[in-house]
């Protein structure tokens, strides 16, 4: 497939996710904060990741995702050179998102960007159970090493990636059950960008958290999965675009 | 299948989808208000219409909705002819799910239609959060196209169908935790109309929303997938029955 | 496979339901009254369902429940004279899964099985939203022939057979998330009979319903089934056991 | 595969499924107590395991609990002499996994490991819902010999592993559904561990139940495998590093 079409196919999904799962987050009026109801939440990105896996159809090249592009390029199986043109759909997919997103949200009587924070991710003040730097960027950093490396490692062979496209989404799920309560979730710095640049000054002085450490993560995990696929043989099976 | 067969599934289907997810909605008195625990309501649509996909077991022609079928008509792999008699049926269906409804509902003591809206689609001071028109028409035609478009996708290849059932379920679960909070959950007329015509006056005097925004959405990803699919070449396998 | 052996399976499948099942609704000290948290039941008995099904490997003969039972007998996919025998050991499996209920649940101070119910099913009052009893009859007719027909259609041929032991138990879900807040969930003569015999005698005054309107629905559902398949040509396939 | 390669496997799967559960249960500050919301942390673990099971790709070897080990040895499948290295990397891995969950944990302000138990399992006043030793022995003993006879069961031929991966994480998520409002549930003393080193000085007091119950009831599952395995003639397939 041809690198326009693949750059579509990426900023579709990131809006697709980022509308989606922050739209559990900052659509209902009733819950009193951000993180209120942690497996609602957990379970709208999960299913809105599927859903995008499943519509792409090729887990190895559908990452939605900076830090998965970054782990790809870092494990050897994705070209450096793409790794710009798919952070920049990625990016521009996610603010598309959080823009119908506010469009909607707007709807509301008496709705505020300032009070809802469209489902930013912070630390400090602005998280959820109000953690510290070093808390929420530890945690991002381990979140995203777990979801990088299990990506890799589910679209490593053909029998893998039958299941990926649902185990991928669990392994959403799972790690935003662990991380909204900490940073509103974050583990995709796409997904962090789109919301803060509506959410108001603090998400934007916060955001370069949410990009550093999923992208040490991820290309912690691509390192990693070099380095024990070597030894163990794991034989990446490229995928139909010679990704 | 003949006509009369397929009639009777799509009738049938909608028909369990209506009575189970509004009675997920409708049948418990502790919630307060509508909208209230958003996860266990879209669950009960999700898994319905996944259960409603298996039994029906061909994911290409089953479509429960007339948004799918106006999508499918567009797209060019569904007959036109044919569109007014599933529309038909899948409406008669919801009425007759919700009034199985209705049935039971009103065995509980000061069980009200007026206070319950058996959970129909509302805008304005009768969405669960009220949200304004225009953000209520946009919500439900982005959420449609979505559905719709994913729809297409999961029956165009004979690989695709075999994960169809479940995958259009997580879906639809997926776009209600979005919708349960703006408009109760639509992206479908067949299941507006069934309650409305029990919830009274208000209920009907708004349905037209929740017939075109769908429709439009549904339309929007059939010509979507037709302009896409020729580029892409994905090649639409015709369903046992010539659809 | 021995009718022994097949009956041994019954018994300890029905076991494990009704104590995992009604564990979710009676260990739990906060929730102060039945069907408080639908989501959380009704995720219990599907889950444990999906795993008997998986464990037996058979979902055309592991049935766990007194209308399926019926149901297949009436479809002609079961013999008659093996009816009574599974009958028994799915009572005599769900009264042992209810005594290890109350062991346990004993052990919790304060705990009174008058309260707590054990899961009980009930109309009137004892229906955890107080429906009435030709309510609460209609409902159980309704979701036993759903679960009952599903059940049959998805056991006919052997490509369904491979998800039928996820499907069966999403399709549990399902009908519990509709039936919780009306019955406590029933649906299974054998899972309402388990807890009743501790529950008190209300509950055995009670529990002709949930076997009457149980046994009538999956009835209705072998002969819808054997009428619709004769139609359409649903050619069964025989199960390894001859069943 | 060596030795040595699977024991760091069982390490890393087991300190994943520690930190994402025991994460679920305490970094968010706003449930009031423990085993607060069951659903959320049973899909927490039963996600992390389903996770850790796709990742390492061999149900049959993959363990990351020592009633699972144990449970294998006695069943005749596992290889005696390498139940102690396996008992060993899990609970290091386990020890490692509590360790970064406190680090990330003592972030939030007002944090005590004394008041969040961390997930730590207990009984009596250490119970959620105060549960006695007895009650708290029996359950922990019934759902421990549950888990381990269906993961026996699911690993026992090529077509089952298929599926072992996702049956055996929503079978762990059931037996949590039950077992959290009754011991915060254990069924894996490695689990168990974890948390307790951190937790203090009542938790490692009571720590010998949460090794005792589960390693009885998976010995008693390997023991009731190997019985009835025999009579039916289950063939176990060997996993491809000959365990």
């Amino acid at each position: 497939m041809k690198l326009g079409r693949r750059l579509a196919v990426e900023g579709a999904g990131t809006a697709w996710l980022v509308f989606a799962g922050c739209a559990a987050m900052a659509l209902n009026a009733s819950p009193p904060s951000q993180g209120f109801n942690v497996l609602e939440v957990a379970a709208a990105f999960g299913l809105a990741l599927t859903v995008a896996n499943y519509a792409a159809a090729r887990a190895a090249s559908a990452h939605f995702n900076p830090a998965v592009t970054i782990g790809y390029a870092v494990s050897g199986r994705f070209p450096v050179r793409d790794t710009g043109p798919y952070l920049a759909a990625q990016t521009i997919g996610a603010i598309l998102g959080a823009a119908l997103l506010v469009r909607v949200a707007s709807g509301r009587p008496g709705f505020s960007v300032a009070v809802s924070d469209l489902g930013s991710n912070g630390y400090d003040e602005h998280s959820p159970s109000e953690y510290a730097l070093a808390a929420v960027f530890l945690l991002e950093l381990a979140v995203s090493f777990v979801f990088v490396l299990f990506h890799l490692l589910m679209s490593s062979t053909v029998a893998r990636r039958k299941t990926a496209a649902l185990a991928i989404g669990a392994c959403l799920a799972a790690i935003y059950l662990i991380a909204i309560p900490v940073s509103n979730g974050g583990a995709n710095p796409a997904r962090s960008t789109g919301p803060a640049l509506f959410a108001g000054e603090w998400a934007l002085d916060q955001l370069w958290l949410f990009w550093a450490a999923p992208l040490f993560g991820g290309a912690a995990a691509g390192a990693a999965y070099r380095l024990v696929g070597r030894r163990s043989r794991i034989v990446p099976t490229p995928s139909r675009d010679g990704v």
